[in-house]
């Protein structure tokens, strides 16, 4: 019997730049975001808010990165996941911090799940392409 | 590199007349209202409520001047821009004090989000005539 | 009458050099922290957290920043400062995110209050060389 | 039998220059405070925060209000009252918005309580003499 078992997070040297990457293209997309990321724990890990970008974006990143770490599913999907069933759409919403539009992705790493990020600024599909350029960054320091 | 940004927010003064001016305005239009007023950092600056206007309309109003100055377009705003898109209709409306009903509007000064105004008592366009009758202080004292 | 006043917020680039000094600090005291800055309204501009550094310091960190930039003074001075005013002691405590022991520190540039940044993780006194790293960033930028 | 009662409730009217009575008198004192004032039922009738005034106040100064207006003594009488009884020093603090120091008063016409008043900006006794400056007013209102 094993008393333990490993688990993977990611780093705080990682996480600057991911928010870097996420930040720069957001400039790139002509939007401001917050970007939030929290670790496999669905702690926060880093946070950074573009000079003049939404307060109200404060949370719904937190919430998104938060999301993706708590469930392993990217945001965007939830919605296609419980629009047929109404005892969901209707009730698995209030959830707190659930959130269940695009922006938040899952940070997996040789197949665990090590973390989420959420960005919240821009359209759900901004959001989204933000969030992926901070992905890149992980997958070019495995 | 730049360690700071300059930002404007309204002024004490200012916040008094425009509180009057959204009063005297309900009046008018022979509604009660509860008017809020924050400033550039989403925090309360001002707020009035008028004798025997509603109670529920204490924190609706602070709510909308919140959502006002928390992603800088008018609560009115929110609604049609979220009705054809499910995943916001049905999640982001979650996000905490988020008001997607008309009757806050930012305060704008020089291209630059210095603040929110909530009003709250009458219907959604009443409300605004009133948040209006507000901002129109501002613009005649720049 | 003035309808606005001008303030000054700290900027996503120096946040982003404050918490990687704050952070480079920690290690050279042998400690591992979480930091939290924000802005001149008090809200969250950036966060950062160190590879194993304790989950509870999440929250305190993020509240002594508050505090800081809400009260403009260091939160090591609110103690000395209620500790003979027994209804302070027993009182003022219980106000939403005051944190009275060390380690957050307000902002100040060309003496206007422009942010606070908390610090938690070490001791009190630890935690506010961090806090004090990050603020020497933002004196060499001015 | 009689199927009601009658109450007494301060006015618009007069929390508006009671509030600009407690910031004049506030700059006297070289001060920056948060006034709020709520009506006889506790709710939110008033408030505003002086120009640089601290963002923590914006809750105390409710909360003082509220504690006056819901036991109708000035906060300042709490602290004498439960200190030599530990059940209470310990206990009662911890009941949501009560308020034990000083700068909350209540509002009182013809012997009935009608609202409360609470100031924080500056020490305990500064912010009373600010909520002083403003029940002047409605004894010259009577």
């Amino acid at each position: 019997m094993k008393a333990f078992y490993k688990k993977l997070s990611i780093s705080e040297k990682i996480v600057t730049k991911m928010m870097e990457a996420a930040c720069r293209k957001a400039e790139e997309l002509g939007i401001k975001i917050n970007v939030a990321i929290t670790d496999d724990g669905g702690n926060l890990k880093g946070f950074m808010r573009m000079d003049d970008a939404p307060l109200l974006s404060v949370e719904i990143s937190q919430n998104k990165a938060y999301t993706a770490a708590a469930f392993g599913i990217a945001t965007s999907e939830w919605y296609p996941m419980i629009k047929d069933e109404p005892e969901l759409l209707y009730g698995i919403v209030h959830t707190d911090r659930l959130t269940i539009f695009g922006g938040g992705i899952p940070i997996v790493i040789d197949g665990q799940l090590a973390g989420g990020i959420g960005v919240s600024g821009g359209t759900a599909e901004q959001d989204a392409l933000c969030a992926e350029s901070a992905l890149n960054v992980v997958k070019q320091n495995l």
